[in-house]
């Protein structure tokens, strides 16, 4: 593992590739690499990207990538998909699209998905970036295929949050609501030659102009056509700008303890879990207690979830 | 609120509504109605159905709610919107499609969305769940809009689970993974009057019958057309078949544990979380630890983790 770690940090591609796969199957034995690591995370500049199912964020990541990589930056991308049994089909075309990029030797491009567990996405998906930072990409990309919570939370605590639209039905609008006018720091109209990108456009701008943002920053609203590369110079350029923005205003800090509590909060409440539930599948005492919630239904869920903390706690002093 | 507790055992709606709000705001003073229901509650047959946006949900659970009142049971009905900020669009009209069982007095029906917090939704809704148990209905359907794990985690905890499918292209039936096949106790192909309603029967049936299922049992497989009505009595007998089933397997007990012990990981997670959070906001100890992850990254968050749920433990004991 020790090689693993000194590998990576003299560029092993390969060995990026497996620690990453440790950390995606929840591994132990990635622990030790991750913690060695972590000294040389904190340079990269982690750029979140989500919106809604169909609106071409793969092609449009893609697109971003190369306009980086001629200004000389290298990319980490992580596509990442929460598991939505539903989703499946179009994922395996959209990593394919993305294999043109797959040769140049500074970017590295990984899917992942969850084993299912509760939380496991995040902490995979935090690992990762911190993984592909301290590998030296200057950049880390997170799209995020979906478009539920889990997506919302991983791309929220990116440095840049990048929110895509595609032009279409009212409903389309209706549905970026205030929750993700919050969110994103630049917004993309992609398929921006369609007959109904101009409205699509129009109709945003209005709301980002009546929402009303923490930061008290007007978001970028960009139109690109992903396929033929328009409008994605001027992507990359927002995306650069909003961080020099954040360096400008001393925000940068901000965002990264934001980002590490929450990391924090999610291995937390992962281990906390587990624990729990080794608890309640060996503990006598836990046992009994389960017995009284099911059985004769005396105690209630919540009455026993302080029940168990408690005694969990009781038995840390032990 | 011992009002609330004793308006809602007299069959009080307006009481009912009341709670379910109390339980979604995360509001402490829902906790002692919820203790004092909970012994009134593990009498009601939970029914979890999702599937794929789009493949008529919220029309097909109308229609299985006439169905079932027609046999003379009362039902619960919670429509679940795990807060996708894209899904906005369809839920209105689904809502306002159910509004003519809303007449029926033995019907409740209720929307649940999430006020954001990380584990939020799940505890909500299993709050509902058993305080519309312990209002006396005799099923309680949850159903949930979208499609991600969050949906999936809570549709597992139902009695009987039903998977919606709509006729379509591959990619549909492609999407219906190994994940789901698991889960589902019913499947359904929902709108069979299409003309690619036979092969998507098939396709399924072929699944089904091709995946190992940890319960040894064949689920069914039923076509419906959920604005005609057709097929939902057959809906409607597979469901009680397979409560038959458990109760005569002596299922229902095991599913009754696993759905308490995830009820209270979920509890116990959201109230860690909290918890932790206050520490790394007050507490001088958990602060220095925050600079040394921060700005020197001399420790990696996930040794920091262990450090914070040690410093906790400590504190539990003072």
């Amino acid at each position: 593992m020790d090689d693993l770690y000194s590998r990576l940090l003299n560029g092993d591609r390969r060995a990026v590739a497996r620690l990453i796969t440790l950390v995606e199957n929840g591994d132990p034995a990635a622990r030790d690499p991750i913690s060695h690591l972590h000294e040389h995370t904190g340079h990269a500049h982690i750029v979140g990207i989500t919106g809604a199912p169909g609106a071409g964020k793969s092609t449009l990541v893609s697109a971003l990538a190369k306009v980086l990589r001629a200004r000389g930056l290298t990319i980490g991308i992580i596509a990442v998909d929460p598991t939505s049994p539903f989703t499946g089909g179009a994922i395996l075309g959209d990593r394919i699209r993305m294999q043109d990029l797959a040769t140049d030797p500074e970017v590295f491009i990984r899917s992942m998905g969850t084993r299912g567990s509760l939380g496991g996405i995040s902490v995979a998906t935090n690992d990762a970036v911190n993984i592909l930072d301290a590998f030296g990409k200057d950049v880390v990309i997170v799209e995020t295929v979906g478009a539920g919570q889990v997506e919302v939370d991983i791309v929220k605590l990116a440095h840049t949050s990048v929110v895509v639209a595609m032009p279409g039905a009212g409903d389309e609008i209706q549905a970026i609501k205030a929750g993700i006018m919050e969110i994103g720091d630049v917004f993309v109209v992609n398929k921006a030659d369609r007959a109904e990108a101009g409205r699509t456009y129009t109709e945003i701008l209005m709301m980002l102009e009546m929402s009303e943002r923490s930061d008290g920053r007007m978001p970028a609203l960009i139109r690109t056509v992903a396929t033929t590369g328009e409008g994605v110079e001027e992507l990359a350029q927002a995306i650069m700008d909003h961080h020099a923005y954040l360096e400008e205003e001393g925000l940068l800090e901000k965002k990264t303890k934001e980002r590490i509590v929450s990391e924090l909060l999610e291995i937390i409440n992962r281990q906390v879990g587990r624990t729990v539930m080794r608890a309640l599948q060996e503990d006598p005492e836990m046992i009994e207690l389960m017995g009284k919630l099911m059985e004769t239904r005396e105690i209630d869920p919540h009455t026993g979830a302080a029940m168990v903390i408690r005694h969990l706690m009781k038995k840390g002093e032990g």
